[in-house]
């Protein structure tokens, strides 16, 4: 069994030293906490997570949430994430004091959320989700449903889901079916079926508030006519009891990985008495769901990065106790007298581990980053600065959400791959993570939609400006960098690499320009994936500069830890941003390969 | 449920036109053989498998083959992959006549046999290995071992498996210590654990022969000292009996795929009663075992290519059938009074199937083509023939073992992603296809293995004679496209190509000169990726050229066909070769990252 998980100290870094949380903790919102009393927050998580988490990961997979009569059952941990979590404060701390929260940052809710997901990926979307559907209620519902669902959200004794997701409408949400028909006592009756329901169904707590989306009677088509409803799986009636709500859990979803994380088909009004509430106004439910969105991107994000990180620690520490092999010697040959030598020592090896390193705290990088970006957004003293942060936020939200579940992929691919037969058998977890990570490029907007996202609207943005205000950032880091030595060809790389991007840019915009969207969007993907580099390589130039200087100032860390460091981000130049190249020469290409025309079949 | 699973068409256009099976049946070997009989078997495969085969592959993989009081229960089909199998030649067809053969072509056998790992990986390996170990006994075993192992092997009613490896040494074969005591009847006593035996044990055959290598005590170390055994699970007794020989069924390992494919830990000779019988001349185990390897690696390349064309025409089907979005109009919009369109329209999903094609047709014209090199081997009319062959044989064997593997793999991840949320759910098969590959990545030499085999022997061979010959090859191809209307900048691209891996193995090679191997092979991996691109570019070229000729001269397939062929060539060098580019950007870098040095850890 892996004994690792997550590297503290070096989420304390990313927050404290590489992304400057102290420097938030002087705002307003966030007066009454500091890093001490932060820490001592992350330490009692890390301490939950290591009794209460990691322990049962393997065994939530081997032994999936099931359906069964209509309902689901889920493991025993899933009351101690939701009811011990709760009267920790997990789902809560965010939350203004005004809702029974701690107004504690997003940049700590995210190191807590890293550890929960690091330790065990089938149990803290519970918890996640209720927050989530609890912050839709807080920011937009009224008095009423605030009184009435957010603290029992809170304290975990209700959970919370989003029901987004028709059968026949899949990632078009512009297809949503689901009717709501007002009547006169202030609810609506609800009417259609929800599917991909993460948490829709539990054993445990004794209600469930969905926020689903539906069309009001007569809404206009498309996404303009969608509205959010509070949809309770029971009722409160009036004396304070509970009355079955007309929802059915009409069956779940078995999957491949995130088993113990139950996915359910939701069917709501099948016996006409299935009552909604309207949150905020109508026709505005998909614009309430959106401002949300960035949240649950970035927490995909972390997630991805989290089970990276605990495949990464778990194959490294294999690697270190592994003898296999020997060191080859001049003559190209290995000499049987030797003894074996630990697998650690092979350049392959190590480059498999560099590789799965690089990609989780670079990505972990960017999550707190993202997390950063939110914070000043929500505490911001100007309209200026809360401008300027949220351009900046939504032009690296589709990159948050996506480099992680794609790279960490490829990153849990090598650490089974160090295991090598073993890393396939089910006495390892490593398959299981395998398994695990690859739902996070489906969740919340696959690859090809976040892609889209990222060149169709992120780029194109106020004319571009997003994308001005994040190489500016990017400008200054490189120029910090250059005045240090050991840095500057990393630097001058990386400038380089902002130069390609303009250059690819220049190449697709004229498509956009004479109207032609479907050509200008046709390699998003691939644009999707040479930006997350250069970004990514932006992130471990930044690790790089702030390890170097910690080096010369003797930091808080050992000469090991930031060495290892910059290790890391010498072999994300080496080994990672190259590929840029070819990636440009695609997206540079002339022909319109995968634009359907007539004479060109795919049989 | 998916309905196809390979494209028959396909398969014999490999065949008979690009790679031109016909021109090898006039060699004497083959004379009884035309393509009419040769078709006929083909298709009563296809029909088998399509009957006893791809039914039962999902249901294979939810009732894995399991361990249970020292015995392995595998799914009853393998009784009929076995039995059946042997009663239609699938297991003989390649031997000579001598030994109850057919004498058919290893490019027709490789056709049967992608035809059933497409229906139904977990099968077809109980024959084939099977097929592999009377190989060995064939070709290096007495008169006695042939008569009593061959005809009872090559029927089906004995199974038969290869053990190499064991607990302590992985892929470190020096590092085997199962030990032979020779004794004055002729036979040896063993005594020795093997791991991760594929198919070790089954609850149908009577038999099962397995193949094993051992230690003669005395032996010298390494790798020079090890030798070959015949080690029956029952042993047969003078009077035509079945005695237990002291082989036992320590355990199975359970595997993330493959599950109906058992994987078994076996003990010999724990009660000190178990015989094992030699094989050819002590101490040349590992050359026997060797000189089957190319056949093996084959083996792998074309099951990995055979489920990934499994999983091509599964999300292919899905992206025909599934109705989702809209085309964007000329604002970048959607309107939502249009109808839904089908998925196979949007630029993203073409693309991905595209991809998938590209690496399943691909990867199935590179492995006949080295079927085609082992079926020139074994008739060679010259010993230059035989000495060429072989040569480019040695050369791609490791590309035609990983490039299928890993390539495969991301295609069945794209194919997965093409369904979205459902790809990842046990309803759907793309997810078991996504697992079932991942195996092949460690079969029989891991990626790391056949990379470090690529750079450090076969190109390095006889002075780089072997990569010269294949240059050769690859030039015949490209100055033919060169002539050849709508290909030339194809053909152009791949000659630049060719030269930039001499570029690349210029900067490479100092390093092996100065006896540096740690260095000269310590990116074998990025190198793999890199030629095996520049490889599968020349398949596609040929593809190419073969469809372009087969359109203006009105050939036996439909023009959609051709077209598809010509388009998806397109796709490889427009969205594949050029990630050359950057792959050679790597190899060609200055540091040395993956090297261990003190001062560089990995933590």
């Amino acid at each position: 069994m892996a004994e690792k998980y997550v590297d503290v100290d070096t989420l304390k870094y990313m927050l404290y030293d590489v992304h400057n949380l102290e420097e938030l903790l002087s705002r307003e919102r966030f007066q009454d906490h500091d890093k001490e009393s932060l820490d001592m927050f992350l330490d009692s998580v890390k301490e939950f997570a290591d009794r209460e988490l990691f322990p049962y990961c393997k065994e939530m997979d081997e032994n999936p949430a099931y359906h069964k009569d209509g309902k689901v059952f889920v493991h025993d941990q899933v009351k101690t994430m939701m009811y011990k979590g709760g009267e920790m404060g997990l789902i809560s701390a965010p939350f203004d004091y005004d809702s029974g929260g701690l107004q504690i940052p997003l940049m700590t809710q995210t190191a807590v959320y890293y550890t929960l997901d690091a330790a065990n990926n089938h149990l803290p979307g519970y918890a996640a989700l209720t927050s989530g559907s609890a912050e839709l209620i807080v920011h937009f519902g009224n008095k009423e449903l605030n009184e009435t669902y957010v603290p029992k959200m809170l304290s975990g004794q209700w959970g919370g889901t989003m029901c987004l997701t028709e059968p026949q409408a899949g990632s078009s949400l512009s297809d949503i079916t689901t009717k709501a028909t007002p009547t006169d006592d202030g609810f609506y009756k609800i009417l259609g079926q929800k599917i991909f329901i993460s948490g829709g169904d539990n054993n445990f707590t004794e209600n469930i508030a969905h926020l689903v989306l539906a069309r009001i009677e007569g809404a206009p088509k498309g996404t303009k006519g969608i509205s959010l409803f509070v949809v309770p799986k029971n009722r409160p009636t009036e004396n304070g009891n509970l009355e079955f709500n007309d929802v059915t859990t009409v069956a779940d979803f078995q999957k491949m990985g995130q088993r113990g994380y139950c996915t359910t088909h939701l069917g709501f009004g099948d016996a006409d008495n299935c009552r909604g509430w309207l949150v905020g106004e109508a026709n505005k439910g998909l614009h309430y769901m959106f401002l949300m969105m960035n949240g649950a991107r970035i927490a995909v994000g972390r997630g991805a990065s989290a089970i990276a990180s605990a495949a990464y620690y778990a194959s490294l520490q294999y690697a270190n106790e592994r003898p296999q092999g020997r060191k080859l010697s001049s003559d190209g040959k290995k000499n049987p007298d030797e003894n074996q030598t630990l697998i650690i020592n092979h350049p392959d090896v190590r480059r498999m581990l560099l590789q799965q390193k690089s990609v989780v705290e670079g990505s972990m990088s960017l999550t707190f980053l993202s997390a950063k970006y939110y914070d000043i957004i929500e505490t911001a003293t100007s309209p200026e600065e809360k401008e300027k942060y949220n351009l900046l936020l939504e032009m690296i939200i589709p990159i948050v959400k996506t480099y992680p579940s794609e790279a960490g992929r490829e990153a849990i691919d090598n650490g089974l791959q160090v295991l090598g037969g073993y890393g396939f058998c089910t006495d390892f977890i490593l398959q299981q993570y395998y398994r695990d990570i690859r739902i996070f490029a489906l969740y919340e907007g696959t690859t090809g939609i976040q892609s889209q996202d990222l060149l169709g609207r992120k780029v194109t943005m106020q004319n571009g400006k997003a994308l001005q205000l994040l190489s500016a950032e990017i400008m200054k880091t490189i120029q910090e960098a250059s005045k240090v030595e050991g840095l500057q060809s990393y630097a001058k790389t990386l400038g380089a690499k902002l130069q390609l991007t303009q250059k690819v840019l220049g190449h697709l915009m004229p498509h956009a320009m004479k109207g032609d969207y479907e050509r200008y969007l046709a390699d998003a993907s691939v644009f999707m994936e040479f930006l997350s580099l250069v970004i990514i390589g932006w992130t471990w130039l930044n690790l790089g500069l702030n390890a170097t200087n910690a080096l010369t100032t003797e930091g808080k860390y050992s000469k090991e830890f930031y060495e290892s460091k910059i290790h890391t981000m010498k072999y994300f130049f080496t080994y990672e941003i190259p590929k840029t190249s070819g990636l440009a020469e695609i997206l540079l290409n002339t022909e319109s390969i995968t634009i359907k025309k007539d004479t060109e079949p795919i049989i």
